[in-house]
């Protein structure tokens, strides 16, 4: 199942991709996609629809983040061992952890506002988790039950803010714009294993990441019940969980980063595409 | 203005501190101190209220954290210069910014959870801003009319995953009940200045911090102003503006810890105080 959420910006409505990839309307059945709506017996009550019982959505409406009531944004960081080479650092011995404030959280076609004075905007196309049932010190074994669905995610980092502003990294990771989520969530049961899951990344149609989640340090099962001995997991939480080489960071001979007027489109197999435009700051955004 | 929520957690209803120190039931005009509440017009209409006509509350009912719908849980480290030397770490020269996980989020008298295997579970007494209105890119001099009010605020740590688990701090500073507020949000205009406030914490009847906020590195406009230029600011999103010396890390010959049993006290001069239990981590906490 892919669930979605789409128009305009705080006015979303609850929407399901059918078969066929036509947009259909759930707001007959709900109200919003919220946390409850992940749990099992949730998931449950919208696999018994018939897709084909609802009313198509007409044009191409913008897309929202595909989930509400997100309450934690966790990140993962250098979790490919060819990305944290390319950033001069070594490569974890256990999960590298850093937050993105949750109102960075955008809609997955979304303009992307490059910071005031920022020379370093970055991209890092990444496999997002969405929680759908609390987790709290879950063992491995358990770990991908608590997983709702998965999800495309752009990482967008201000590598100045993030490397060079004092010894955390959430200064750069989570300005207004910078978590584009979706276009949905693709039910756990329909991608099977995230561990298998190719991705890519463009800028201005030129292919700058090129990876797949086989070549992850820690997996998927690993994160959840590492992040779940000191933060509970909450249904709606997302975690994404690192990105593969080729970020602007890594560029040989010297690094370069996003400027206005750059678009950025990044894929992940099974969970559809994203596509941004990155702007310049201005008070109005 | 003293604004609290108070009853069952997840149950609190909104309730004012009168001038005799007695709580009033602010239910019958407002459903829950909510982030609109705190807006200026929000407060201006709560101040009209005749503290007298609001029927007195009896008993000693829990106290919850004051506001409901904080979205961002920030926190600054290392903002008192005697604080940075008994942490071994060089005084910053900006702010040091890291998160607090939102479902951290505790009442300021509820029990506090070890967690599982910790072995350094630290106490900080905190001065906690409450933003009451939409803050991005504003000037210091503007910052504080940014501010709703003023929170007490343990800022609980578990200094082995906070120091030792990597390159960035969450880890270690957002275990569920790590994020004790209140017991009241004292509206700014009843506070004053922030920066002339003493403060206090004791663990098991002996004085460990004693320290005020005069002795800050970053004012409170000046913290507000800087992350103000990474994160939208919203209504009732938090800031925990550091702690004075005294911390378990700090303790000479050697630190030492907090155990199950433990009673930390703690308080600011016009905010109220705080008193929890530290009990061990169960699968039922």
């Amino acid at each position: 199942m892919k669930l979605c959420r789409f128009g305009p910006r705080g006015q979303e409505m609850p929407g399901l991709i059918d078969a066929d990839g036509r947009l259909r309307d759930l707001s007959g059945h709900l109200a919003d996609i919220t946390p409850a709506d992940l749990s099992p017996a949730g998931l449950s009550r919208l696999a018994s629809l018939d897709p084909l019982s609802l009313p198509v959505v007409e044009g191409t409406p913008r897309f929202g983040v595909p989930v509400t009531g997100t309450s934690t944004f966790i990140a993962i960081g250098l979790n490919y061992a060819d990305h944290a080479a390319e950033s001069n650092l070594p490569i974890p011995t256990e999960p590298v952890v850093f937050n993105k404030w949750i109102n960075c959280l955008n809609g997955p076609n979304d303009p992307v506002v490059i910071p005031k004075a920022s020379g370093k905007t970055d991209w890092e196309v990444e496999l997002g988790v969405v929680i759908g049932t609390r987790a709290s010190h879950v063992a491995e074994g358990d770990a991908l039950s608590h997983v709702a669905g998965y999800v495309v995610i752009n990482d967008v980092s201000e590598r100045h803010w993030q490397q060079e502003r004092g010894p955390t990294w959430d200064k750069g990771k989570g300005f207004p714009t910078f978590g584009p989520v979706g276009p949905w969530l693709v039910t756990a049961d329909e991608v099977g294993d995230p561990q298998d899951l190719s991705m890519w990344l463009d800028v201005n149609g030129r292919r700058m990441q090129d990876g797949s989640t086989r070549t992850m340090i820690f997996t998927v099962a690993q994160i959840i019940a590492y992040c779940s001995q000191f933060v509970t997991l909450q249904p709606g939480d997302i975690i994404t969980t690192g990105t593969p080489p080729g970020v602007g960071l890594g560029q040989k001979p010297q690094p370069w980063y996003l400027k206005a007027g750059d678009v950025v489109t990044l894929g992940i197999q099974r969970l559809g595409e994203q596509r941004q435009e990155f702007i310049a700051w201005s008070p109005e955004v």
